[in-house]
Parts: C-alpha cells; structure tokens; sequence
C-alpha cells in the first residue's frame, strides 16, 4: 500500500507468470474437488467419506497456499518487507492448520476402519515433509520475525530458508502425486489401464499440480525477478556497511 | 589437468557433500539392483524378466548419471570449461541411451504380454521427461558446443537451460518414486500395509532417491559454490565489453 519514492518497476512478464500459477493453483484445488465429488462421493467428517477431506486439505494448504507463500516476496515487490514477511508467515501458518486437519481427518479414517498407519512410501514421505515443514517454519520465524537475530545471522541463514523452502515444496508436490497415485490404484487397479474416465482426471490433475510446481519456482528462481532491496533495506545495510567496513549486500 | 595461475581454492564443505551425493547415486543403483534381484527374480532381456530392465536403466540412466551430470561444473571447477562442456554433454548423452533401453524393454514387455501402453500417471509422466530431456539437450548441444551462437545469445539462453535442466531433473525423480509405488502396489496389493519385507526396501529406496535429488540440488543451487570465471573466460568477457560496453558479466 504504501507507494514510495524508488519504487523498482515490476518486470514485464512477471504479471503474466503469477497469473498463470494463480491460474493453475484454483485449477489443481478445483479438479481436486470435482475428483471427490464425482468419483469418491463427496467429502464428510464422519464415516467413509472422512477420507476425502485429506486430499482436498493436503492440495489446499500444502500445495496452493504453500506454494503462493513462497510467491509473495516476487509479487508484492514494493510493499513494506516487514508486510510481506508477516504475510508469507501467516500463508504458512494458514497451510499448516489446514494440512493438519487434512492429517488428522486420514488418521482418524483409519482408525475407524481399522486399517494399518504409515505403511507406505506416501505416508513416509507425508511424515517427513510435515515435520520438515514446522521445523521450517519454527526457525524462520524465530530468525526473521522475532526480534534478536542480528542482521549477519539472518543473511546467512536467509539461502538456506530458501533452499529448503523450495525443497519442502517440491517434496509436498511429490508427496502429493504418490498420494494420488495410490487413490487410484487401490480402487481402480486394473481397470486403470483401460482407460477409465476417473482415471484420466487423476492423471490430468497429476500433470497440472507438477505444472503449478514447474511455474512457482520458474518464478521464484528467476534472478531478474527477485525483490528489489528498498530504501529502508538499504539504508540498513549501508549502516551495517559502516559498522564491519566487511562484505555488505551488494545493492548500492 | 591444466592448472593455471588464478585457480580458486575449492570451497571446504563442498568435497564432502559431492561424496555424499555420489554414496547416495550409488546406493540407489545397487538397492535398485538388490530389490529386483532379491523380490522380482533378477534380470533378462527375455521373457517375463524384462521389465525389471526399466526400473534399473531409469535409475541409472535418468537418476544418477543425470544428477552427475548436473553436477560437473562443481566438481570440475578448474578445468577448462570446454572440457567440463563436453563431459557434461557426453554424461547427458549416455544417460539418454541407457534411458532409451529402459523404454524399450517395457514397451516390449507391454507388447509381449498384452498390456495397454501409457495408461497410468507414471507413463504420462515418463515420456513427457524423455521428450523434454532429449529436446534440453537438443536445444543445450545447438547453444553451448555447436560453434555459432553468440556470446550473448548463451549468456541469455543459459539460466533458462539450468532452470530446465533442474526441472527436468526433478521430474525425473518424481516419475521414478511413481514407478516404485506402481510396481510395490501391483504385487504386494493389500499386503503392503502389512509391513511386508519388499515394500519396506522400497519406501527406504524411495527415501534415498529424494535424498540424492535434494543433495544434488543443494550442491548445484548454493550461490557460493558456482563455477568461478576463468582467465580465458574473463579475457573474453572484458573482450566483449569493449565491444558493446554494454553489461558484461560481473567478474573483474
């Protein structure tokens, strides 16, 4: 909101990039929802259909709100970075609940039904990359939100965060498409290669959710697109500058 | 082998995590060796044997000799750059044909059997990674070896191939961990989540092919462990800055 003197031009083409993850994101939710509700009844807390919350809670938070989370520092490239900051935690925040709703919805399914936990590669995986996913948050937040680490910790902590931000997302993805995989094969089974219509949709929304991964780290690793450091950043490191006379951020 | 004046020290942590990478490459190959030697009788290019050709010529071919080959430029930091070039090239190329051989086997597998082709998520998923991968070659061998392309037309081409071929490595991954679920859920079936022998290795295979993708990753991602510029190249740069006194390349 707040519009300042050295305000960077956003690139031209970036618009365009954001709106086609934008587009792909609603797209991935969407399907996923038109898959539970065509082919697996719909989606309900109590009973069978209790399982169905958990792809369609998994694709919300760990797949759109995380990756737009991951987007706000390209797209809000002007607002305040303590703004965008909050934000980016508070998408987090949001896709983790939802994740965890999505979590406890196939645990209590099992439970009901009295089948075996974390048997499989997609439960591993699922495990692990929630875990990794708090932990990631946790110490990004005490980093870069709480007030106390010194502006050298946080440069040399902020490529990490990125690194394993991106991976985590990645691993979401993949987590996402064995899921998927395993819906299917567990109902279909050999029906899958015929060709059944459930199992196109299935194989569609799989190409579109690595589609809307492909695009979000198109955008976030692009080195043109990154976020421009703003006056208030620079006069920062200008004073950090003055204080180590060592390596600074290079922007002038 | 040519060492020259101006040679940049190798960063200290970068040696141990290359041989981490490559313990993890290795351990792939021999676990995916061990899985279809141990639970799915061994190989043979004949008969019912032959499928098991796939899944070992993909995680050698598209796996680690992929993720090797992303990974020259690290490891090879004071080589001439054309070397490291045609390494890069010729490991690409040798994974591609071993690729080649892992598709043929299950089409022929397929056809022996009766099968339906390209019905799963897997198959989409594979072919759109071989296409993709034989075109970034295609299109990296016209750039970087055929002699022509300008100077600056490489240095525009050249983040979008490392972005591609990251991508497309990743992809890889994904198709491979896709593969395994697929064959672990066709045999075992419900005996999956009785903790069977076979589907332990296998998750625990899975977990290791992340594993190598995310260490590959982080290697070649690390700003600080890029290929340093060399005399020749820097010669060349400041060449073409005199020549347009446009932007250069960063190096002094």
């Amino acid at each position: 909101m707040e519009s300042r003197a050295g305000v960077a031009a956003t690139p031209g083409a970036l618009p365009y990039y954001v709106a086609l993850s934008q587009l792909l994101g609603l797209t991935v939710v969407a399907m996923t929802g038109a898959w539970l509700g065509l082919y697996r009844g719909g989606i309900a807390w109590e009973g069978a259909l209790q399982f169905n919350v958990h792809p369609l809670c998994m694709v919300i938070g760990l797949i759109f709100l995380q990756g737009d989370a991951l987007l706000v520092y390209r797209v809000f490239r002007n607002e305040a970075k303590r703004t965008t900051k909050v934000l980016h935690g508070l998408l987090h925040v949001l896709a983790l609940i939802i994740a965890l709703v999505g979590l406890v919805a196939v645990f209590d399914y099992h439970r009901q039904k009295g089948y075996a936990d974390l048997y499989s590669l997609h439960s591993w995986c699922g495990i692990l990359v929630f875990v990794l996913y708090f932990m990631q948050w946790l110490v990004g937040f005490s980093f870069f939100l709480f007030p106390g680490a010194s502006f050298s910790l946080r440069s040399r902590y902020r490529p990490q965060h990125v690194f394993f931000g991106a991976t985590i997302f990645v691993l979401s993805l993949g987590t996402a498409l064995l899921g998927l995989k395993e819906a299917l094969l567990f109902k279909l089974g050999a029906k899958y290669s015929t060709f059944e219509a459930e199992g196109v949709l299935a194989n569609v929304l799989g190409l579109l959710l690595a589609s809307f991964g492909v695009t979000v780290l198109y955008i976030l690793t692009r080195a043109d697109w990154k976020r421009p450091p703003q006056a208030e950043e620079q006069a920062l490191s200008m004073d950090f500058k003055t204080l180590t006379e060592g390596d600074s951020p290079s922007s002038q």
